[in-house]
């Protein structure tokens, strides 16, 4: 039967443009899948070779030298050169679930509670695979993480965005007068309403979400029954002894909350690609089931390095050590942006800050490239301070659907993840700037 | 609006099981996603403590010392434990391109014709998340690698089953004696048909697919305009100066074929994760968007190691040391079965044989776990040897779907991935079946 198409079939490919032979999937065509992404426009390569690249958020510092030795002891064994359970090596789980168990009020089980991810990315496109119908929204507040939009599309989801709105009648506005508007959150919620993502501490904007909102949150997540999916991939990074509360654990919370965290933001070592997500065994399970067919599991031999890290962390002073350092990278980088009269949003915790460019007055005739034309005003500001003054930053109108990327227009984002000396730099360059400040 | 069913939303809450609070996708529904797996059923957790297992196809032996060695010299750098780009590190992207354009006639080109992925797993479930709309059929041999099932329907495709035929009528049965009915795979394409994997050499059969069989596949997918995915994960494993065919190489392949590959099977390192795939731009640029929102990036340290791997292979001889020793551990499980009078398919490539073990008497009182029980004879098979000999094997009537599973009821599959000495002591072991061998 299907004999008689041959001919006609063949005789037409030989003249079809071959380039083009197999339409790609539609879920390619939503969620900026197929789009020239930020990261690729004010990459290294086309700025200049001397340039500070604040842009992108990963160290350049190595992970400490005690975690990368348990790595070297994985790979000179045999077993942890191959394959691990899904779930993850049993002695990562249960370095988590000891080094997790208390602050989440609760004794983690480590076969139905914990899964280990190939970095905290994987791990939330393996919730949005297992839990989402065509058509389901999730909502996500603005400025939000770029992986979000195409991981939910990319499973048949479709984004509600929530602005957070600046407050900006502060002579210095810290980063927690970003606001939730609760009305607007609850009128964004429709019955196809299933997942909430909160970003605590958040990137881009830097904010710790307060105890109050959470709790606002939660009981619409209740009212609606709501997945949440806590994105606290930056935990050990909150400064000032701010509270940093899960989610998960307020009130009824456990039942619905998925809690994201990463080895790659923990022990500066974004390239492993090692995460892991903690949830009552009815949102691991199915998680479960969609990572081990996505991935079937994580590599090993950094999963024993990540084992290590949480085994030793507390008795090492680790991360008490290393928020310290972050919270003296961040005040070297925000004492720039304060002597130049810039206003930003004061980070609570993450290591990013979000820099007003409103009042820098970007020259008309500057040569910009196509890729930054046509898009909002921080994309040429972002491009004219990397060009002008060799400190590399994101725009954040990137983090906004395009109904509200005018709020995101006036911001860059400044990472300083980077080592003291490299900040000491980028801040002296970025004095240059004050001639251009109206 | 919203606000009138909070009430009763919460209070109908604090009454349901709140174990099942948030549903899973229906995509879970389909492709055995969340079943018992077989892997789970023959763990060595539920064997006896010292039954050898030739189940699981991963070595007991560690990847080459010098292929950790770069492993290693990457995690004492800085930028190796950092996010690599998404395409895959450019040192392991020019390895690539010069270890294999040989074997594909043309000059790969790194930017656009390689893309490293998460595992050859993951790079397989990207391209179907690449390409597949709901609904698209997608053409897999059976017995098949069981991850493709729930990779297919996780992403919205239909998996359409067409079965290898074991020819038994020789005395010596050898693999290549697993035949296509080609009548049976045209009758199996409909409308809806958009890809076809083929997987040379074969797990679990062990089949080298021959140049006539593939151009028969390529005139099919040409007629049909299919996409191939040629899983060719074991084509560093083909034995006896077999000649191993990349379909991708047939005239007019290359514009439709993705080729599947994995740093895993080449180097012993299946714990690394660590694969990649090659194919026209046309299929790579869709599955790389793919693969960034679904993975982001592969970890960096093992990338660095598997460049080390295909950069120094030639010049060490080691793939042709590595195939002469898996050649030997294959003829020393062989003459097991062999001495037991048994048939077996015998294996062109890959670390698999297929053992027909339709003459083993099990004992009818035998005591069956539950997860056994209702399941096809060769459930009941594995289950014995591993319990009785203490060599673990895997089921193959796993390998197929409902209808033909009848096929499968068999044949055990056993992995000669292991050390000689293992090999030589199963074998010992495996000698006390003859008193079951009917």
């Amino acid at each position: 039967m299907a004999t008689a198409t041959s001919s006609t079939a063949l005789n037409g490919h030989s003249k079809l443009d071959r380039s083009n032979l197999i339409p790609f999937s539609s879920r390619l065509k939503e969620g900026r899948a197929l789009a020239q992404d930020v990261w690729s426009i004010y990459n290294a390569a086309n700025l200049p070779a001397d340039c500070i690249n604040l842009g992108q958020g990963y160290m350049n510092f190595p992970p400490p030298q005690w975690v990368k030795d348990a790595a070297e002891e994985a790979l000179a064994s045999t077993i942890a050169n191959h394959y691990s359970h899904p779930k993850g090596r049993i002695r990562l789980r249960e370095a988590i679930r000891n080094f997790y168990s208390p602050s989440f009020n609760r004794t983690l089980d480590v076969e139905s509670e914990i899964i280990v991810t190939s970095g905290a990315n994987e791990g939330q496109y393996s919730v949005f695979a297992a839990f989402l119908e065509a058509g389901d929204e999730v909502i996500m507040f603005e400025p939000f993480f770029d992986q979000y939009l195409p991981s939910v599309t990319f499973n048949g989801g479709k984004p509600v965005y929530v602005p957070l709105h600046p407050v900006t009648d502060g002579s210095d506005p810290r980063s927690n007068n970003w606001k939730i508007d609760f009305d607007e959150l609850r009128r964004a919620i429709t019955p196809k309403a299933k997942m909430i993502i909160v970003n605590t501490p958040h990137n881009p904007v830097g904010k710790v979400f307060t105890r109050d909102e959470l709790e606002k949150i939660a009981a619409l997540a209740e009212e609606f029954n709501l997945l949440v999916m806590a994105d606290e991939v930056y935990d050990c990074l909150v400064f000032d002894d701010k509270e940093h509360v899960r989610i998960a654990t307020l009130p009824g919370m456990w039942d619905r909350t998925v809690t994201v965290l990463s080895a790659g933001k923990a022990f500066a070592a974004t390239g492993w690609r090692v995460g892991w997500l903690i949830a009552p065994e009815s949102i691991i399970k199915p998680t479960l089931a969609a990572c081990t067919r996505i991935v079937f599991c994580t590599n090993s031999p950094l999963q024993e390095a990540a084992a290590a890290g949480l085994e030793q962390a507390t008795e090492r002073g680790f991360f008490k050590q290393q928020l310290k350092e972050y919270q003296d990278r961040r005040d070297v980088l925000l004492d720039a942006f304060t002597n130049l009269g810039l206003k930003y949003s004061h980070p609570e915790g993450s290591y990013f800050v979000l820099v007003d460019i409103s009042k820098v007055d970007i020259p008309d005739d500057f040569p910009f490239p196509e890729s930054v034309q046509g898009r909002g005003r921080d994309f040429k500001a972002c491009w004219f301070i990397a060009m002008e003054l060799g400190v590399s930053s994101i725009p954040v109108s990137e983090f906004y659907c395009q109904e509200h990327c005018s709020i995101g227009e006036s911001f860059a984002r400044f990472a300083f993840c980077k080592d003291i000396d490299t900040l000491r730099h980028a801040s002296e360059r970025l004095q240059g700037l004050s001639k251009y400040i109206k």
